[in-house]
């Protein structure tokens, strides 16, 4: 296994200015988030632009130049339901840091994200649910399942189908969150990547307990085999908690000066 | 499984303050540690009072009498080399808040501890080692039968004894820390409780980093199973995690107030 990968989740449409900055094709906004992001340790960016129903496929090429232009192509995650907004993306894609990734695909109305993932050489973030949270471990392998089976079908390597096991909240679901790490485990244990929505778990908690509750479940969940997140790398604790985790499973070496890499 | 039990390490003679407190049955220094370390959540506390050749038993006793008649006969640790010493405190140590601990027995030279606190229905740290780091699981699991079997053919039960997998330096040690992690996962598997000196993991670290270290390991090992740790209470990072662990774990009851509980 190497290192952890951390998917910025801040180049999103519901932050205000970066909806403003999409809206009139304004760079600077953009810009700075991709560049505090990268900093601060993230390895792809995610790039949310909406449904982005009218100018779909047009904003995606614009944001996906703009970001790999100014930051020796960093590798995107290209996030939107418009399927015509992804496929352009990758038309302008440059591969040299690594091959888009697609998010996201579900065992339900969106399975066929995997085959425009399949179909485009990209990876494809591959939600273990059909209609809203699966209600057991045997709900979310029964969709994992599909979803291999489906990518596998269409010439996919597995290593391509980052699978997410669906974080959930601690405000109402706090005796599913071990089903959660469970599942993590299974699908490590068949040789999986996998990712998700971190924050989810910490959801509509005071705003000081959530990057202690996010970093704890992050430890837990590396323990368990997760291979990346999309999470908020300008967290210091939850970027700490991920490097001394990558430090303790011997992903990474090392060093005294370990967190400042 | 309960919640998380931290066995507060501060009153120990390596500190100045508490040998110095020690030698001359001054009081105050003690209480003002066991106040700190209670107020910050400890359950138990240890008392280490060293070597103590010269009068081990009579300050057992003192040490014991003292924390348990100021703090509401809060359960203790006791940690000594000394034999008699900690056969002395037992004698005067009231069981209200829970049984006294044995700290430690090994599968060499300390074996017979855990004759002592079978003789004396104590709780008994059983170390997983015999003479230094055991060098892989199969030797820990090796030692932990035979301190099992020690144990239980003297009639204690197998939940007074508190395996500890010997936490290992990452300084020197990084590529054993998932054996450590692995060990405990097979302790809990059999049911088993289990304890050990957490901060090992950071030893020889730079002091900003070391809370980062063992908040993040001990989240890693609560969700492996540890149900118990030798540790600072008064690490704030490390005890915001133990709490937020609980909460994963659903050891304990999730409410807003939950890191001030």
């Amino acid at each position: 296994m190497g290192k952890f990968i951390v998917i910025g989740e801040r180049i999103h449409c519901i932050s205000p200015s970066i909806r403003q900055a999409m809206e009139t094709m304004t760079p600077d906004p953009i810009l700075k988030r991709a560049k505090e992001q990268l900093d601060a340790g993230a390895t792809y960016l995610d790039v949310n632009i909406g449904p982005a129903e009218k100018n779909g496929p047009e904003l995606m090429q614009w944001a996906v130049k703009l970001l790999q232009e100014n930051f020796d192509n960093v590798p995107l995650c290209l996030d939107t339901a418009n399927q015509k907004a992804i496929e352009a993306g990758i038309q302008v894609y440059n591969r040299e840091k690594g091959k888009p990734i697609v998010n996201s695909a579900d065992a339900g109305d969106r399975i066929s994200n995997i085959d425009l993932a399949a179909a485009n050489d990209a990876i494809c973030i591959a939600l273990c649910s059909k209609a809203g949270v699966p209600s057991d471990n045997d709900e979310r392998m029964m969709y994992c399942q599909e979803l291999l089976e489906r990518g596998m079908g269409l010439g996919m390597e597995a290593e391509d189908l980052w699978f997410d096991p669906l974080f959930v909240v601690i405000k109402g679901m706090q005796d599913k969150q071990r089903d959660v790490l469970e599942f993590i485990k299974q699908l490590a244990d068949m040789g999986f990547n996998s990712t998700g929505g971190l924050s989810n778990v910490s959801n509509m908690t005071p705003k000081h307990i959530r990057p202690i509750l996010d970093a704890t479940m992050v430890a837990m969940a590396i323990n368990n085999g997760l291979t990346s997140a999309i999470a908020n790398p300008c967290d210091v604790r939850l970027m700490e908690t991920i490097k001394s985790a990558d430090i303790i499973m011997n992903h990474s070496l090392y060093a005294d000066s370990f967190l400042e890499l």
